[in-house]
């Protein structure tokens, strides 16, 4: 708290110097800063502000920021639209090509063209090149600044390239060994380099056993390399092992953190990555899937309207409608939150398929019979009648097994049609399993309807 | 998928070495895999096969296989009371502190101290100082393994202390600079020391503004710190800026998995870290969360019956039970999701404590009134009786409202009252609202009565 506190008072002095248009002490004081608290007192401006800082850095200290600004970044575009077109082209000049691609992602395809215009031809070739790989893929989030050599190198000749690449390159803790034909042939990490007699060649100590991944490779894929791997960069190779980039630990933190908002938000039925908006604002996001809830519930409604005639014969029976639906639905979250981590971080989908399902069906048997057991015991006592206590058990008891079922099934049928299994979210399984809970409770009931009315 | 296999046949392989006990052929080939997959292979194996593998590594080996070795890995116990507590000490002695840490908070008190009274008394005090530290703070991941220098240094004598630490160290990128009386005064990247000239002076070159942790801050703060600043470790020092260890990046992306899967593990009432289990233990794990909620409902059910006259009279009110509790939970489980992440993210909590229930209280109002006029129609139009659509639709603003409130609310207390908020799990939330939402609506319905039976 107090650091933050301490950087409040810095912001607002530096503010101060700007709004007093005192540049030099300004700049003095200013790009002392960390580049991402450089991006946060920039994200904290108005535009008049923003405006002044734009005429006192220079693209390339600008593009060092704006390296470290969310590209998802809401206001992104209107910083952009601030600054001279010139300017901007200059700046993502500078910029490391992944976040260049990721800013120009934000953009409507007339503006990322009239930049692409400005910039330099060979800048251009290799972002257009990023650009066009797929959302989510390896080549999507990887930075092509990365140092390389070829293997008739000596350690010595290494580490000159290396100072001389120190300024551009994204990491320069790991040097990547290649053919003539660009293709990865060995990876030597700076540790090994300055431990190392300068003499030594290179080709005498890279590291066989190359880890790399596909340029089509799911980012989820890539990250569970690095994560397992503890690695702070891997390369990234096309289908002839050619070299084409790498990607950094940064960037991988940024991946794990927005899968598990997704898979967060799918299970709670709600974007939880757009904060601090308005009321207003977060209630047109959280409508349309209350909504579509609201007449799947329907269908639950109208069915229970089919039973109304059971119901007035033996009001009993509403009283525990919203039990049954409401401990189906807590059974078959447990089982989609289990099956969409299991798909997260499983390596062999096809295989454990089945496995999974048949498992959740087994728990679903075990966890109805048991709550089954006590909510058979429980409304026997309570109302006298244990003939409605076995309906409502039995009825459990199957809607548990049928919640596990849907909640384990549904994502992972989604995963197989290629679909995030995160999207088949919570609030859509208990809605399910609240209309197959009814019509299981309701026809169990009616079969037992002559036995327990006037018990 | 063919590297996975590929891997796979090598594991096949090995294993075959293994069992005709062919220990320099499998030397050879093993200490040439990545030290994961070396552990990979050693959690796959038997326990007769890791009893021979256990003779063929020297403890420096096993130790930085350990490492990499997950250390809630359910039979890390079984894998160390395999070995003999000499082995175990030396191995111990050799593993990085915080890993060797982390290991030992898996064991009994008992062996913990078995094994330390083997262990060398420098390594010993090292590790019972970190086993000292709170769980989930920065001291409790840290690592003691750093290079640190004085400030009157050259690069020189820097890149050499770098040589001689660097098989130990457990990164090597950041040279830390302390002062006589190790206070941190400055950080200096290798990326530095490689690209200045020998000769310069470390006081010459210095970041002066030096970002740490306390040792007590917790690890979701140092995770936010490693994220924004896009560090690859993080120093962490005392209340008097004393230099105790560093924090890395690889165990930084495991805190932030672990508290990602806690969030969803809250959302959804059931612990999703504990993978590939039996139905049967799947089952007891399950059940408590499912029997507790069980007896929450009852008291929905409870309330329910109260109104069971009210029932009889007018069985359609039985119709639209499930669909306002359901739509309820729906949004309460929003509220919910929202809350647990700002509070994961935000730096302020106390500021936003007030604005954010007040802004939930406001999208749930603005959520309600939308879904409460659509239910009005539809029911009003379905049962050509717009005085139950009416009451429906004002139950549903009120049940939304509430929802959201204690959405937000409950895991706002949790934290103030020092409770991880995810606490208040999703299920939690939902049977609370049904209670709320049954009591509103039959409250409203009750008083609208005479209105609409017999329309």
């Amino acid at each position: 708290m107090n650091e933050n506190e301490e950087l409040e008072r810095q912001f607002e002095f530096l503010r101060h110097l700007l709004q007093e248009d005192k540049m030099n002490e300004f700049r003095e004081m200013f790009l002392d800063w960390h580049i991402y608290e450089q991006g946060q007192f920039y994200s904290s401006l108005d535009e008049q502000e923003r405006h002044r800082l734009y005429t006192y850095l220079s693209p390339k200290e600008m593009a060092d920021m704006f390296d470290t600004i969310e590209e998802d970044h809401q206001d992104m575009k209107d910083y952009l639209s601030e600054m001279s077109p010139r300017y901007v082209a200059d700046m993502l000049n500078e910029m490391y090509t992944d976040n260049a691609v990721d800013l120009l992602n934000q953009l409507d395809k007339s503006e990322v063209t009239r930049y692409l215009s400005l910039m330099k031809s060979e800048d251009v070739r290799k972002i257009k090149q990023l650009l066009g790989y797929e959302d989510k893929t390896a080549g999507s989030i990887m930075a092509t600044e990365y140092v390389s050599i070829v293997a008739n190198q000596t350690v010595r000749s290494a580490l000159t390239l290396l100072r001389k690449k120190a300024q551009e390159a994204e990491i320069i803790y790991y040097v990547y060994v290649v053919s003539e034909a660009n293709c990865l042939v060995g990876v030597i990490s700076l540790r090994d380099l300055i431990v190392n007699d300068d003499d030594t060649l290179i080709s005498d100590m890279k590291e066989e056993r190359i880890i790399s991944v596909n340029v089509a490779d799911d980012q989820e894929d890539v990250a569970k390399t690095i994560r397992d791997y503890d690695f702070l960069a891997v390369p990234v190779v096309d289908d002839h092992d050619r070299l084409l980039g790498i990607i950094t630990v940064d960037d991988i933190i940024d991946v794990i953190d927005d899968e598990a908002a997704s898979d967060y938000s799918g299970l709670a039925g709600v974007n939880v990555e757009a904060i601090a908006e308005t009321p207003m604002k977060a209630s047109l996001k959280r409508l349309p899937w209350l909504i579509t809830l609201l007449f799947l519930g329907m269908s639950t409604a109208t069915l229970i309207s089919h039973y109304e005639s059971l119901i007035t014969e033996a009001s009993i029976l509403a009283v525990f409608i919203s039990l049954i639906t409401g401990t189906a639905g807590n059974a078959g979250t447990q089982s989609l939150a289990v099956a969409v981590r299991r798909l997260a971080i499983s390596d062999d989908k096809d295989e454990k398929f089945f496995k999974l399902i048949l498992g959740e069906i087994m728990t679903g048997l075990i966890t109805g019979c048991v709550t089954g057991l006590v909510i058979f015991l429980v409304v026997g006592f309570w109302k006298h009648n244990f003939i409605l206590g076995f309906v409502i058990g039995v009825a459990m008891l199957c809607a548990i097994t049928v919640a596990n079922l849907a909640g384990s099934f549904i994502p992972m049928l989604m995963e197989k049609l290629g679909f995030d299994p995160a999207v088949a979210s919570g609030p859509f399984i208990t809605t399910l399993s609240d209309l197959t809970s009814v019509l299981i409770y309701f026809n169990i009931a009616q079969l037992f309807m002559g036995f327990f009315i006037g018990t």
